[in-house]
This record gives C-alpha cells, structure tokens and sequence, in this order.
C-alpha cells in the first residue's frame, strides 16, 4: 500500500525556519514571565474526558478532541490551559504556595472550521495570577503582558483596558435585564467598526427601542473608569509602563460569561488583524473543582498572531540560523585539520557545523552554506593546513580573508 | 455532577519544581545540538493513521493512541519522532536541504503498561542526519552524544560502540542462519548480567548445539571493531573526545531490526538502571514514504532517565527557582515604592516577584519566600522609605543588611 505523505487539515509541520522563529518568540515571552517570578506548569495532553467537558460551552463541547482509549476511558485531548489549571489547583491543594503564578506554554486541540484560517493544533503561551483578588494582581498581570510585546520588539502596541463593572450602568435603564447585556455589548463593542448609526441599528434589530438604544450607547462613551481601574493604572505607572501603550476603552467586552473584572486586550497598529493578547479577571473559574472560590486574573499571548504580526513588523532578528559557520571539508586527508577547527570554535561557544562527506566537492558544501543561510564559511586547504590558518568567507559580503585559528574565534565572536 | 480531579494512569502534571528542571535539561540538550548546527523540526500531535501504523510492529499498533476524528479519519497520536521525519523528508523533497539535521523534542504518546514504571506520554529528544552515509556522520552524532552528557555535567560517562556488521561473523558457522540472529544476538547481550554460562545455557535452550553456541560465544568476546568503527573512533580522537568515555563493545545489540551500521549507548555507571541515551545509524527508514533509500543516523536522549540519573548524581544547580528575590509590601501607602524598585531590579535583568497584597503580614510574605525557596526577600518600611534605602534579608543565611537601591542590584548580580 502506497500511503500518502501528508498532514491532516489545520495541522502543520515546521520547519527549522519556521521552527526557530517560534522557539525565538517563545524564550522571549518566558523570560518576561520568568522575570515576574511566574513559574513553569506543564499538564498532560489527554485529561479525563469529564474534566474537559461542559467547560467550553456546547460549541467546546463539539470541537473538543474526544475518543475511548484501549483501556475504555473516556478520553479528551487538551482544549485550553485554563480547566487543567482548575484541576491542578483542587489536585494539589496545601502543596503549592498561594498566590500561584504560573505560566504554561503547551499545545491545545480544537477541531476547528480551516477553511476560516484556523489550526486544529496551537500553542497556547498563559501567564495567572490564582489566589489573589488585589487590583496589584490585575495591573501586575497587564504589566507583564506589556513587557511581554516590548521584549518581541513591539512599540506601538496598545493596551485596551475595562471593567465589567463599566456594563452594570447599562442595567439603570428601565427594561434592561441582565440577560440583555450580552446582546447590548455585542453591538456596542463594533463602535470601531460600523460606527454608532451601525450600532443603534442593531440595538433596533434587537428589539431595543431608539431611546433604550441611545441610552446604551451613551452610557458606554461616556463611561468613566472603575474606581479600581483608577488604582489598576496608578500601579501601572508605579510598575514603568508608558502610559502611551494603555487606555481605557469601555466598549470593550472580551467573553462576558468568563471574565469578572478587569478585562483587556492588546492591538498592534501596524497589525489590524486582531488583538495579540489578552485577558482579564475571571474569579468563578479556577474553584470549579475544589467547591470553593479561587480568584483568579491572568491573560494569553495569541501565538500564531503574534508571529504574524511581528514578520509584518520585520521583528526577527536576521541571524536567526542556528549554526554561525559551516567548516568545510578540502579532502580526505585534510578531514582531520577541519574536525579539529571545529571543535575548537566549539569550544569558544560558536555555532559551528562541519561538512561531514570528504569526497563532496566544496562546490557543493558551499552551496548547502548559501541554503541553508550560514553567514561564514571556512577553508582548510593544503596551503593553510601547512601554515596553520583557515580561510574565512562571509557568504554575504562576497569576501575572504586567510587568518589564524585565534583571529577565526575572534572574528566570529565580534560578528 | 462532582468530578474528581485526577491526571490519567501514566499521565503526568509537572508543578513547578519539576518543570523547571525539565526546561533546564532541554535547554543543554539543545544548546549542544545547535552548536553542532543541528536545526528545530517540530510535526503536529495527530498524524493520519495511515502514516503511523505497521510502522512499529504489532506491539507498537497495539500501543499506538488511535482513533476517529469528527471528520471521520482515522488519526493517530504521535508514537515516535522518526516516523513523522521519514514523513517530512518525502512531503517536502527538493525543499530541505541535505544533508538535513535536525533535532526534535516533544511529547509521543504509549499506552504502556504502567504497572513497570512506564509513562504514557513522555519526552522524546532526538538529532538525526538524513541524507549522509559518511562514517564522519556517525561520529558526530556520538561526539553530539558525548557533549549533552557533559553539558548536563556527567563525568564517568561511557559510550558502548558497536557495528551491526560485526554479527555477520556469526553466520560463519554452518547451520546459523540470518534470521538466528536476533535470537543469538538477544542471549550475547545479556553476558554482563547472566555470565558466560547463562549465555551458553540461553543458547542452548535457543535449541543451538554446544558447539555452535561456544564457537558465538567467543567470536563476540573476541571481536575486533570493523574498518568503519576504527575510521569513526579516529574522528572522535580528533572532535576532541576523550577516549575514557567510548569504548567497542562487540555485544551491544539494540534493536536488529531497525539499525543497519553503527550502534551506541550510554552508560553512567553511578545509575545502573539503564543507558541515558542511544542511537545508530538505519539505513532503511527514512525512505519509507518517498520509495527511494535515505541514509540516517542519529540518537535520542531518554530524557526521564537522564532526570532521573541527574537527580542521583546531585547535578541540578541550587538556584534553580525563576525569582531572585521578593519584593515585600510592608503597607498600602508603601506598596508603590515596592512596585517602583522591582521594576528597577527587572530593568537590571533580576528576576523579581513583588508580592500583590498590601493586606497581608510581612510574616505571611516571608513564608510565602521560604516555601518557594526565594533566596533573597527586600523590605522597604517607613524607615527605608524615608532615607531611600532597601533592608535586604538572606534567608538562607538569615542575615539581613540595609543598602541603597545600587547597592541593591549589586549585590544580587553578584550573588
């Protein structure tokens, strides 16, 4: 049987290319994280299946990865890293110091529509706060977030900031109800979009009337910050954050059923494909299975968003490659001199990748050089085997210069 | 419903202690493949069925995580991470550029038996060549092996080395045929742990005469390397590896069926549970999905092993834990000057948790910092607050000392 080699639809591979870039954006993101004191979490792929489910709503439901295992266990792959948190919090109770800071950077699994640009599998980077309901905790966790974008190499990002408490004003007006709201904020949070006739359309298409309509909107535009808000923002100052980079936006909604307080969101100019991160306080979640309330505040950098937005930007850094220089080989008898060049480099921690077929012509392995995108390229031929030095090309520059074995480190690690 | 809140059998969380550890082990690991200029290759959680399964034997589609998906294919979870490679290596021909080294760290999914100590999701560490059959090849991925195990501070490491051609010699024999092999091979193998008369007796039981068995017996014991060995020994000597730690070791066998040259193992000889790491080169697997025969060699660290033999050789360094110090509030009206001078200390490149709730006691803080062993806690009190100053308390030490905020990020820098 011929199998086809191929990927299942919303799954990719990476290639070191694309891999690297990932592994870049990750270390950037944890070492910010790290430097708040937040500490590593990992949990399992698969869960027990009704751990996961009713946690997503019935949408979640559907698009969870679900099926029976060899040992007839109703099993679920990895849907967020929020409910794991939750179990990991009621499973080890008394044995993790409160408040828990933690961070996860794991894969999750949603069986989601492709052809909407979706991936089945992503990473997903969260940074909580559980145990804490200080507004400290709220402005420590829209701190990081903005240390998080400035580390990836974003200035212009901004920080929308609200409360949902901003909303409950919306409930003073005879005949609104709780139960309105989702509808009510929905349509105000397009403001941006189709602006306020658009707005007070569908407030109408709702079945609201003109006078309720107006009153939302201009409840919300003249909206003024929380009281906690106000010390959320002072903190922030007190932490260094620009006060460019956040604004009070009370249109503003994120998952009104999930989120408790704070709420932000976090949107690149330059990028208008949609926010890179987000988050706020959600304070009934993280207890669900330890029967008793555990506040909660924390937020997620959108992975796959961030990269997007950061090639748009020309974020990368150019010397992406993993290795520096590619040694090559002149000929058999002279393998040797290259093998031990190499490890010398090595050993001056460069990057260093040596030709491993004596018999290619060097031709070829500068051809793998230019491919692969190694900067520099070495020599050792008869001549500069008897005098001992190497012969450095920069592929880039088009240059070469013959030196010795100390100038090479040297060279390459003012390069 | 009540729902417990419990990890699979063979599933593990990872709390912070753990994690850590684990993130600093991939870290040397891939600092070594780097330097060696192998390259990042990651490929998704779920593969078709189809491309996994026959793939390892009927023990591995028994054991393989397999199921049908909302669309109705059948996918299976990643089982190792050569498979997926051979995978790639077809999908995108004529894109990598070869020879190809790469090297992979994620999780693969047994449903092992856990009753022997087996986990059901682990980490797989693995850098390959593809694309070369030089004997320089195969030395470098014993030289790659040889660094991570110094890199993660092993000392007394010793590489096994052996050459699949070497049981060719057994063949000599009238009467022993290609597929006796494994059997022969399966008995020599355990001549360090049953002597050499429980070998001649396992042979003997094999159903092999006296006389045969004694005549493989001693064509293993006397053994010499085959050319290629001593071509891959010469290079070690020039990559710079010691020759204290490899050695021929004519009776390693690993698996018959999947290796075709080279064999290696590591031992440490102060964790006798097993080898930490092992490869080879196959020959035969790559190709799988493209129809024509890629050469390959690589290995694979047992990343769990290695925790484990790290663990029992006290090779973790002290000070693992993300914060350096914590910045304590000793009151509300004080908290801003502790948001103010952690944010300093992060400027300096400090890891630095500032604790997030005016309310509590200092005693609460400072047990909060013994418990996540946070070396160093800063108190700013009235007093400090007044004349600009810092008290910065060791808790290791338990000695304590006030000092300006230079002075501050000197010490920590240097401690």
């Amino acid at each position: 049987m011929s199998v086809n080699a191929q990927t299942l639809k919303g799954f990719r591979d990476f290639l070191p290319a694309e891999a690297r870039k990932r592994s870049y954006v990750i270390q950037k993101i944890k070492a910010v994280f790290e430097q708040f004191g937040f500490e590593p979490l990992e949990t399992p792929a698969l869960e027990y299946e009704e751990i996961l489910l009713g946690k997503y709503g019935a949408e979640g439901d559907k698009l969870m990865y679900k099926f029976v295992d060899n040992g007839e266990r109703r099993v679920a792959m990895r849907y967020d890293q929020t409910v794991p948190l939750a179990r990991v919090i009621a499973q080890y109770q008394g044995q993790i110091p409160m408040p828990f800071k933690r961070y996860q950077i794991q894969n999750v699994w949603r069986a989601e529509n492709t052809q909407k640009g979706r991936y089945r599998e992503f990473l997903q980077c969260d940074a909580d706060i559980v145990g804490s309901n200080s507004p400290l905790a709220d402005a420590e966790v829209i701190a990081v977030a903005a240390r998080v974008m400035e580390n990836l190499g974003f200035k212009n990002f901004k920080i929308l900031v609200n409360d949902r408490a901003v909303f409950n004003d919306l409930l003073q007006k005879p005949g609104a109800q709780e139960s309105d709201l989702p509808k009510i904020i929905r349509a105000i949070d397009k403001l941006k979009k189709i602006g306020r006739e658009g707005v007070l359309n569908e407030l109408g298409n709702d079945g609201f009337t003109t006078e309720q309509a107006t009153y939302f909107l201009q409840t919300i535009e003249n909206a003024q910050p929380t009281q906690k808000l106000e010390e959320i923002f002072s903190s922030l100052e007190k932490m260094g954050i620009d006060k460019n980079n956040y604004q009070f936006s009370p249109s503003l909604a994120r998952g009104l059923d999930y989120y408790t307080g704070l709420i932000f969101e976090i949107e690149i100019p330059e990028y208008p494909t949609g926010s890179t991160a987000g988050g706020g306080r959600y304070d009934n979640l993280i207890g669900m299975f330890g029967g008793e309330k555990v506040p909660a505040v924390g937020f997620a950098v959108g992975f796959d968003r961030t990269i997007e937005a950061m090639e748009a930007l020309n974020l990368f850094p150019e010397d992406l490659q993993t290795s520096k220089i590619l040694v090559t080989i002149f000929s058999s008898e002279l393998a040797d001199k290259s093998l031990e060049i190499s490890s010398q480099l090595r050993a001056n921690n460069i990057n260093t990748e040596v030709w491993l077929d004596p018999e290619n012509k060097l031709e070829k392995q500068l051809k793998y050089a230019d491919q692969r995108g190694i900067p520099f390229v070495a020599i050792i031929g008869p001549d500069e085997a008897n005098n001992g030095t190497v012969t450095l090309k920069n592929l880039k520059e088009k240059t070469q210069e013959t030196m010795s074995t100390n100038q090479l480190v040297e060279r390459l690690n003012n390069s």
